[in-house]
């Protein structure tokens, strides 16, 4: 009997103690969006990233600008730390608008909107002009070889695939046509790329991105194409198909330069060697502002640290926030971030990227070395319901990838996709487009995130 | 022995047909979804209705343009009958553009944003000035009593709560300051009401609505003010209390005029006189193109219809879409809708209305009349989770709850709420903010849910 009492007693203790602790979290979590929502900060600062200094592309004064931005930013939060990583970037620049004409028979002189790729090589001055050969696929291109395409322009005009819910998945299934279209073409002799531009829009914008080049194969340029122009300049093939192609880049590869990561830093109460850390990268194509890309994931992490530390939550772990340079052209910044980590033996234990736009968010993608951590994440899930989040299995994000040998759980803050490839790497991406709620839920979603991991690990 | 292997092949039988049964429906409503967001119309017919059209109002040239627009439409996509219902509609005219202005002694005059409320009066040419009073409650208004506000301009200063996740919510609580602020104010005496619009942006558009003056108090003239307006108006009010106000405004109630629901139907191959209809409302606020509300709701629900025939889907309940007119400020064609549908004995079984923006969809939200309908709708949410959306318990929609006495099951799309009431009511609700992807996700997610439960009813 006694016994019973006890066991009840205890029971009813440990409920209690169980459901205030949960009340503790579901309060906190709380106070966190309500913050976000009300107060949040994230908005003016991409507004001061996008529309004073806009695109920041490694080695752009830009991109320094937006060092020197985030690192000031910072410096007036708080944190116990903030410092640069030095990073040596690849320095790619534009030069001049790039030019792209076709003559048609029916038509006349027909502009179309071009861009080069990333980390291309341009026509020069002179440009070149050459003969079109449209294809759909490598396979398509691998059945003209050599005697179909050789001297010739290479047209890759592949859509995005619309049908799937998940934009990303459309644009995992078409990126290869920008990064490799180039080395493939050249395999056969062509002189120069257009590849259709990867965008979920119709309109008149070129989307640009990296672009490789094998090593062993030739150099040579290669360019993305709005989409309205792909359709356009199809349109014209079908009836002129040995139509020309004058095309026109200046831009080139320069010498690498000094850059920096950001780092801003909570010390941990009680683990201080042991890390979360959330991230975006700050530099951005020079088209557009890179407000969804990665504007918005820079702020929503700055912010994160941010409302813990306006809530005066001391994390047990150290928290870290860190502006990745040079995702977009090299990876530099990631690569750099994880070489010191493990230099320093630092624990890395959780690192959150927020690299997927600042749309409303849905869920936060996961990619744990072992099981239990997955668990243990999916654990905080009914925390972050009310918010719309779920905890999934997948891929984390580019700039903590090079965390993964290190043991580290990676995650990535997932948002709604149906925009973004609207104007992802492109002229579009603009602080307009970034809505201000939406923004902070995301900045919100991750301090909440932060906070729940570091009081369960 | 031979028992066990019957129920055995009986068990399997059963299985594999479920399963086939549970694949063809899983593969046409990804055939629905597929076609939406490659081939739909519902986004071209969206930029006529608000680029060619723009805010149709009530007894408008607009509105009535829009009911010939969606109906050539209709007659072009195969339905079984397409037609006009009459409706008696409220004709209120806003005229010419609304002025505000405070003569402040610190920063000279100053003019400020404002709009009148759907079916206010007018101050006339004379315009009305007065000294303000602001509140941020009715409890406050009463404390003031008539002591304090006869005379007087009262200026409800309320803002949305941005704390709620869904701004729907934050809506509901503030809405009764715009609908019933000036019958409260003039129970005191206030010659005129001003009140802060219902928006979760800060920006200089006033945001308008309807007001409904309570039987027996006088009419009073009733203005939205811009957010950024409003902030400024309160900031100047605090160092000078006894500020007076210009408002002149020249709108005015004028007799009914005849207009038209717009009716579509496939008629259904076994049981006719059954229904399930989707719709929205065709009428829309002048001040913006009704893009987001309810542009969107429209061409979302004609797209559903559409889906279904060029899918060659053959329901077996009749299935409509209706095109409510004035939803805005009367609600009469919702009603009138109702009345003829009980007059010639049709059973509505389900009514599915979408007037809650074109981002992206989230949910049903489900009005049964019996737990077992309600069961019935969530049976189906499997199929439509790949797509995001969940089914919930919650309101159907204004258009059709007078619907609601024949014991019709409403439902709701429920989408993204995030940016919808930074547009919504203003002149920023224009077609550049829909999204084309999130607008037929929406269109899919209706024509699915008719689909299904056209098939389990």
């Amino acid at each position: 009997m006694i016994l019973r009492i006890k066991v009840t007693i205890l029971f009813v203790i440990t409920y209690l103690f169980s459901q205030s602790a949960l009340s503790q979290k579901e309060e906190t979590v709380k106070n966190i969006f309500n913050e976000a929502l009300t107060n949040g900060q994230a908005y003016t600062w991409l507004d001061y990233l996008s529309n004073q200094i806009g695109g920041r592309l490694s080695g752009s004064p830009e991109a320094a600008a937006a060092v020197n931005f985030t690192k000031q930013v910072m410096d007036t939060l708080g944190f116990d730390k903030v410092y640069l990583q030095e990073v040596m970037v690849p320095h790619w620049v534009r030069g001049k608008k790039e030019i792209a004409r076709v003559n048609s028979k029916k038509r006349g002189d027909v502009s179309l909107d071009i861009c080069a790729l990333g980390n291309t090589i341009g026509t020069g001055p002179a440009g070149i002009t050459a003969e079109i050969v449209i294809v759909d696929s490598f396979d398509a291109l691998a059945k003209l070889g050599k005697k179909g395409v050789k001297g010739k322009i290479v047209f890759f005009n592949v859509p995005m695939n619309q049908q799937y819910y998940y934009t990303f998945r459309a644009y995992s299934d078409a990126v290869k046509y920008r990064v490799n279209g180039a080395s493939e073409a050249a395999q056969y002799g062509a002189v120069a790329v257009v590849v259709r531009s990867l965008s979920t829009a119709e309109d008149d914008f070129p989307h640009t991105g990296t672009c490789q080049y094998k090593e062993g194969t030739t150099p040579i340029p290669a360019n993305a194409i709005s989409v309205k122009s792909a359709l356009l300049l199809a349109e014209i093939l079908k009836v002129e198909p040995n139509l020309r192609l004058y095309l026109e880049s200046h831009c080139q590869m320069l010498p690498d330069v000094l850059s920096y990561n950001v780092v801003g830093e909570i010390t941990g109460s009680e683990r201080p060697n042991e890390y979360i850390i959330v991230g975006g990268h700050l530099d951005a194509w020079d088209l557009g502002d890179g407000a969804h890309d990665d504007g918005a994931g820079c702020v929503q992490s700055i912010e994160a640290l941010h409302l813990l530390t306006k809530l005066g939550i001391q994390p047990k772990h150290s928290i870290r926030v860190v502006m990745f340079i040079n995702e977009e052209n090299g990876l530099r910044g990631g690569k750099k971030y994880a070489e010191i980590a493990q230099e320093k033996g630092e624990n890395h234990l959780i690192a959150i990227e927020s690299d997927a736009g600042g749309c409303t968010p849905q869920a936060f993608s996961v990619d744990a070395p072992e099981k239990q951590y997955f668990q243990q994440v999916k654990a905080v899930a009914s925390f972050l319901r009310p918010y719309g989040m779920q905890i999934i299995k997948d891929g984390g994000g580019a700039d903590i990838s090079p965390l993964k040998p290190q043991g580290t759980t990676l995650i990535g803050l997932r948002c709604d996709s149906q925009r973004y490839f609207d104007y992802h790497h492109s002229a579009a991406d603009t602080f307009d487009k970034v809505n201000k709620r939406e923004l902070h839920l995301g900045a919100a979603a991750m301090a909440s995130l932060v906070y729940l991991l570091d009081t369960n690990w």
